[in-house]
């Protein structure tokens, strides 16, 4: 297994890893341009292209675009983050040259037709109604907003109803000009793949799409580190008709690339990783307060996230919120044991390792390492740096954590102030 | 790729594929009981089950059984179906002594102590709550129910709050002893296995657990064929304040080991299978009137349900459903073309190939062919038999489904009894 990488003409990058005996290949093209992209005026166009290129090119119709992958019986699709926007595909390696040559022709040759635009936005629309009635997205986009507050990375990645509403097809069209370029795009490939027919398959596919490849032209610059500002911690209470409550407690975390990220891991195993965790034991095992219950942390190239989630009866929500404080603190204070230390390196090293068997991860890994991390973190690095993480680190991280303004989201039938009033009586 | 079958002492079964150069293993322990085998007063305890198991046994506590598969990185979950129930983890080839040893213990040996029951039986509540908040839990488990009736099969899996608050500890314990038996396990492993090496730990493992494995015993029947009668059409409307409205449309469909699954696989795959099938083309690209639509066939041994369903704003619930039935309509009429016979083909098989490659596929294609199917069915064998489905075929079939009582399930803010006026307008 060796990951390659290669710029081609216009700033083209190009990564694979070829992983031997594997008869299925995952490829995806990736523009570094997201949510947080997006000006005054354009706002939810970046998922509104995402729908938009399925729709069709000169050549290709939105029925020939699905035609080409059903038919095989590959699977594509599209995602839209906050700062990428990705199109890929899974197919046999042996259709590996009809997936580069349609996800390339959608990427360079998107007609999008005033009259797709009408239809997409009502498509988009059901999307969002769709997603606000999934009470744990509601939370995980109001806790984004809650942490980041009005920078750009605080608005959800999928738009709003009014946004999507509002925005015209001209400037849907101009943002699609100005961000889908031979120097943001990144190609990876991962499990069935040669290289060198991958690199002259992408540039036969972009030129073919009528893009200029300058020979002298470099990637994108990756994205800058203007971290955005530590905002003051908000209580948002979202009044849904549930029947349980979803919360999630926390606030900023750790950007992609820092040092710190394997403590985080670590951490983030043991407070909320998985069903010997701290949380899982103590609310759902002894209390018995939660179905589901755990931590998690996200990440982008200046910033993160670092949270702690549960969904619970109504009535629970202020003493799963105290249960989940009282562990962060108890963590900060007193560190983890090393047994717990053991078992967090065991876990992570260990999905680490059965993860690079999941068809699409290794392909995303890449992209990652490329647009977000700036570069390769090997698995032999990655495991040596887990390993080497200590209980100490841990403990100084959660207190560093702590220490930071920290948000409350709560997703229910309450209608008062909920989150507000719990966010108070646990600072 | 060899699949490997043995009966144990106790009738106690194994099945394996051993796939080279894999580093990884999924293992599974299965027993042939689920939701449609429960009596009054048991209703709920095969979910129920399903969560005490983990809870401990005399040997290991929650803590331990957790901690085992979290300290080297390992998924470990279960599942409870209308026919069974099944203990899963997926771990590196070196853990499968570990995994194996865990799942059999706490199928074998789990206490079930009264305070556990109390506790967890808040924990399922909280389950059920969180899934009646999703539209698309609440259509498909009312669906079940509409198109089976009041047959066992339309019980809802996880049971009913009612149930639930209503079960005693005894009715539960009573519901393991009589399910858990050596003659109705099913332990099914692929990729990084030795059969032998694996049948040699679960019989060490269902001893330590205290089962006598009587030489002589045989496996329990595979599941009588006491197909279930048809029912009327019923319309179901459930009430729930969401922005967006779910519907499903459909009926009886095929038993699993029905001489015309492949056909079906086929109608299912034009019908509404990938971005190229009709609804998708007619519903979401020419109309706008959904994100997600979407047809669907699912079966036990005796019995099955095929639908359509689709995600759309509550004004639109009509003429969404009217657009489904029209396409159903057209497709027993004139069937299908030529070109989609060949599109749908090679989805399916290229779809089945690839399938291959995900990690869990394997193992749980070994249970469902020794509980369900009766037989295993080779990979060749099915690209076989889905290259034979003709277009008439798909023609008949579809009609036939068509010729049989039709439920129409919406999930919305509606308050009329909206599904019986549509279906009423449809028939």
């Amino acid at each position: 297994m060796r990951v390659r990488r290669t710029v081609l003409p216009g700033g083209l990058r190009v990564l694979t890893e070829q992983v031997p005996a594997t008869r299925s290949v995952s490829v995806s093209a990736t523009v570094g341009d997201g949510s947080r992209d997006e000006h005054h005026g354009h706002f939810g166009s970046t998922h509104f292209l995402e729908h938009l290129l399925f729709k069709g090119t000169p050549s290709r119709s939105a029925l020939d675009i699905a035609s080409a992958f059903d038919e095989v019986g590959g699977d594509a699709n599209a995602a839209t983050g906050k700062e990428a926007t990705t199109y890929y595909a899974r197919v046999l390696g042996s259709d590996l040259p009809m997936a580069t040559a349609v996800l390339l022709d959608m990427v360079t040759s998107a007609v999008i037709r005033p009259d797709d635009v009408e239809l997409e936005r009502g498509v988009i629309l059901e999307e969002l109604a769709m997603a606000d009635d999934d009470p744990g997205d509601v939370a995980d986009e109001a806790f984004a907003t809650a942490v980041y507050g009005a920078h750009d990375l605080g608005r959800p990645i999928g738009g709003t109803p009014d946004t999507i509403r509002a925005v015209p097809r001209e400037a849907i069209w101009e943002h699609y000009l100005g961000a889908y370029r031979s120097a943001s795009l990144v190609v990876t490939a991962a499990r069935a793949v040669d290289h060198d027919e991958l690199c002259a398959m992408v540039t036969e596919a972009a030129v073919a799409g009528g893009w200029e490849l300058d020979p002298s032209a470099a990637p994108a610059a990756r994205r800058g580190g203007d971290s955005p500002p530590l905002e003051g911690g908000t209580g948002m209470t979202l009044t849904r008709p549930t029947e349980h409550s979803t919360l999630i407690l926390g606030g900023r975390g750790l950007e992609a690339a820092s040092a710190n990220r394997f403590t985080l891991s670590v951490l983030n195993s043991v407070l909320g990783g998985g069903m010997s965790s701290r949380l899982f034991q103590e609310v759902r095992e002894k209390r018995g307060l939660a179905y589901s219950v755990y931590s998690f942390a996200s990440s982008h190239t200046d910033a993160g996230l670092f949270g702690l989630s549960a969904g619970c009866a109504p009535e629970q929500v202020a003493t799963v919120a105290a249960v989940m404080a009282e562990q962060w603190d108890r963590m900060a204070q007193d560190g983890i044991t090393e047994r717990e230390l053991l078992r967090a390196i065991g876990q992570l090293c260990g999905s680490l390792v059965l993860g690079l068997d999941d068809v699409g991860a290794r392909a995303s890994r890449l992209t990652r390492a490329e647009l977000t991390f700036g570069e390769l973190w090997s698995v032999e690095d990655s495991l040596e740096s887990l390993r080497a993480v200590t209980a100490e680190e841990v403990r100084v991280l959660a207190g560093e954590l702590l220490a930071r303004p920290r948000s409350l989201v709560v997703v229910g039938p309450d209608e008062s102030d909920l989150a507000a009033d719990l966010l108070y009586g646990l600072s």
